[in-house]
């Protein structure tokens, strides 16, 4: 099929330097297996200075025995590394900026290193590429990041090199296809090197070496909530959840970010839900990380299908018995995909609803606090309406018009569902709603061109809070978003915006609805509705499948 | 790592079902090798009545022997299927609604069948469940369209169902992975099976079946433009894009939709681009199929990468001799994404350039013309300003605001540059611009919720005509965008409303810019100017590699 003539040397450069490369650890590998207890010299052979070098680095799994080995190479041999993280999560990620190993970083999410992000860049120890979403990081591999190394985790790998993910496989083939065909070098940790693979994740055709690491790669729990603290508030909440946005706009398909207001929806729709008669109507296919508190209504019939971003640890077992519902492979354990779960909750889904911890009078809001680079993550690829999406539902219609009637003519279209779900106040007493973000201050501090924020409000269709719902999708203009917003503010600053007479014009004019409205009596919304109130309870759901981790084990 | 207890019945039947039909042609197949003279009988055991099933069916790469082995079935055995498929490009896939087999369709696009399509829904042989992106499509496969069956194409496999999808990979592994991690069951057809495959596109841990196909797979060579067609006015609107778009916002990377206009400046650049000093400065990283007629700009240093949604008949070798610049495997071949290419074009490139049939006075466009659902393909995906992108780059900040002036505020965010690129008359003096789309008509028609628009109004950044540029994204009102529009539409109905009075405020504002505006002659604009004039040129300039389908050979 094609010319087996080698490709002339000006049009094969990196071939050329990546053959360069292998060489220089031949005698040191065993076939594709790298020597375990040599692997800082076996980086430092096979990256260069100035390199662009993907570390995984996502959500949950990390390749932290790659990352610790680089952190220990010598600064000498290499320097000036220009990062690519979807996550920025471990502290060895932040020496190889102190260390001067690496310079440059571009990322989507740097959970509890956000705070040392800051630091580096203020000292001028690290540059900012840009901060992502996850899917737009992927994207730019195959642009104007094409990738020299990936530095990525497998739980298995055979001795050809074929890798077997587990369950998290996560944004592993998203990593790893851009550099793989880029004449980049595929790196693999694994946990175990076994004759025979469950099955195989990524080919061995794409991977250059693996290496097992010093103990199993690391997996955080990110995405269980312990029931027993979510409060009558968040019920309350998750009420008006249910009656006001899912059963009044059909929401069949939909994604629930992490937080407990989310975890109250899917733990009452068994009870709540079931007495509203809506199983089989609202709530049947997601896009989501396993949930343990999703366990409820899927035993009692109420979810059709989950596709995951990654796994959750100690869901390996549920899922695995539930296979008609989640998505698994012949060998019996989840295949997840963030790149495809992100694409599905993007252009497929009719809802996504998340939390988040600051909102402005216009509706911005961002999780970016004083000093605290958090980045992006999925939510905005997930929180806006895709503009590219041509199919309808009958949720989505619902938003075709700002007077919220349905599409009139036959040039409308309709939306995706964006609700922001938040109580006016946190935790300490810290409003939710303020005058201006700290995003913005951050930007300014940062010299950042945009600030970093993570739903638009003019992406956002629904805001929900303890007070009520504003349908945001009906403002006709920014002034009527903004009284929308501040009518359900609270007594936070935006809230004291709000003139309480306009309540009840906005009530009847559907903008606006209150619990009442809704035909809920706050004193109904009691943990007495949670189908489960402790992760014990959960486990109980689950037959004993789920095993949560020991931190979640308080019997 | 998970239980190796069997899952119960009520939460395993898609397992069970795939189990019982496995069965059925265990004593059939060799292995996993199917008889290629008993299809007809293995896809009536393996394929159930209302089942979904995916065909490939997509952009350029047809399984034809498997749609061709389908619409033989006997409709008493087979009947109701609901059939998914990102493209209807064979008589045979809507010769299966015609006898009874099939009953719905979920697609993207349907170039040569859109006629029949139109007429099969009429007579009431067809539902359509809707037409959509490809990317939407893929998607939809993971949440509420789960497949039972995948029917794909590949080059070659292995004995164990290891396939190597040769250089046109396209959609296919979006196709395989929603199936195969659903209990669904996955049958490739192969050109030829082989004892050692050049590489693994797909594992046979996700393959069930392969068959040998009677002939190869068909290919269209979709995106081969001869540059003998290529005339003075698409020149002339080359130059335009180059000077007001490309090197005003400094676009770096892009997408290029087929075309003669966007061949046009595929052209110019190594002569006009060159003479402006712009190489290296604008269209450096790409995403879009091989197009031959980029080859004088690779040559000639200006490209820095493409990614690619599927090869092109006839530049496998020319590929394979460029591996700087394309996505190769370690085999030398192409390794093609449509999925992966979708999201680059969305989310990781500055400007998508397009084409299309109609455009009316709104500035929304549509390719369905009276009677034929042509669908929508990528373009819709990457033809608007994809809102959960956070990364900024200079001409994405440049459409910040609608002053054009770039973002005043850190709250502010930039944009994709969508541009449409017509003359305002077709072939046969067909107007582009009209009062009311052909696609309202024939959604009214259908009864489809809203009509087919390929390109909204409000996402398009700039209308390029041979008349000029309307910087549509400076357009404050609706009516300033209709002004616009009409400024450059020529003496189609649209274009007399303009009042050419109000060409000179206009072009001073800087709202549409003429060609002596970018210091354009029109008579400069000459056929002179493209770096190849003929596909023999283009061979030339490739040293021979390019090797163009007999179809386009004329020497």
């Amino acid at each position: 099929m094609t010319t087996t003539i080698s490709p002339p040397p000006q049009w094969s450069r990196r071939r050329a330097e990546k053959a360069r490369r292998l060489d220089q650890v031949r005698n040191l590998a065993d076939g594709v297996v790298l020597p375990s207890d040599k692997m800082v010299a076996v980086l430092e052979a096979l990256i260069a200075p100035g390199d662009r070098v993907v570390l995984e680095g996502n959500n949950q799994k990390q390749a932290d025995f790659l990352s610790r080995s680089l952190a220990k190479a010598d600064p000498g041999r290499l320097h000036d590394l220009h990062m690519i993280m979807p996550s920025v999560s471990r502290a060895e990620h932040l020496d190889l900026f102190e260390r001067g190993i690496a310079r440059k970083l571009d990322f989507s999410f740097a959970g509890p290193q956000s705070l040392r992000i800051g630091q580096l860049l203020e000292d001028g120890q690290m540059e900012v590429g840009a901060i992502h979403t996850y899917i737009e990081l992927y994207s730019r591999l195959l642009v104007d990041l094409i990738p020299n190394v990936a530095l990525v985790a497998g739980f298995q790998a055979d001795r050809h090199g074929n890798i077997y993910t587990g369950p998290s496989t996560e944004d592993t083939p998203a990593l790893v296809e851009p550099t793989a065909f880029s004449d980049g070098i595929v790196i693999f940790q694994v946990n175990e090197i076994v004759d025979e693979l469950p099955r195989v994740d990524i080919p061995a055709s794409w991977v250059d070496f693996v290496v097992v690491a010093d103990k199993p790669f690391y997996i955080e729990p990110l995405f269980t909530r312990d029931p027993r603290h979510i409060k009558p508030v968040h019920v309350l909440m998750a009420m008006m959840a249910i009656r006001g946005i899912y059963e009044k706009h059909k929401v069949q398909s939909l994604n629930h970010g992490i937080g407990f207001n989310t975890a109250a929806i899917e733990l009452i729709l068994p009870t709540y839900g079931e007495s509203l008669g809506l199983k089989g109507k609202i709530c049947r296919n997601w896009t989501l990380n396993p949930h343990p508190t999703l366990i409820p209504a899927i035993e009692t019939g109420w979810v059709e299908s989950v596709h995951c971003f990654g796994t959750e640890l100690g869901m390996e077992n549920y899922i695995a018995q539930r296979p008609d519902v989640f998505f698994t492979g012949r060998d019996g354990s989840m295949r997840s995909n963030r790149m495809m779960c992100q694409l599905a909750g993007q252009y497929a889904v009719d809802l996504f609803i998340g939390a988040t911890l600051q909102v402005d009078g216009d509706g911005h809001s961002s999780t970016v606090t004083r000093g605290r680079l958090a980045g992006f993550g999925g939510a905005p690829n997930m929180g806006h309406d895709p503009r590219g999406r041509r199919h309808s539902t009958p949720a989505w219609l619902d938003m075709a018009t700002p007077g919220g009637e349905g599409p009139v003519t036959l040039l409308e279209r309709g939306k995706k569902l964006v609700v922001q779900m938040v109580e006016t106040f946190q935790e300490g007493g810290k409003p939710t709603f303020v005058e201006r973000l700290d995003a913005v201050d951050v930007a300014k501090k940062a010299g950042m061109p945009l600030a970093p924020i993570m739903i638009y409000g003019d992406d956002v269709t629904h805001l929900l809070t303890e007070e009520g719902i504003a349908y945001l999708y009906k403002a006709r203009t920014l002034e009527e978003r903004q009284a929308m917003i501040a009518a359900v503010a609270g007594v936070t600053a935006i809230g004291l915006r709000h003139d309480p007479k306009d309540t009840a014009r906005m009530r009847r004019e559907g903008l606006i609805a209150l619990p009442e409205d809704l035909g809920i009596r706050r004193t109904d919304a009691s943990r007495e509705l949670l189908a489960a109130k402790s992760i014990a309870e959960l486990v109980e759901w689950s037959g004993g499948l789920y095993n949560p981790p020991a931190k979640f084990r308080s019997w």
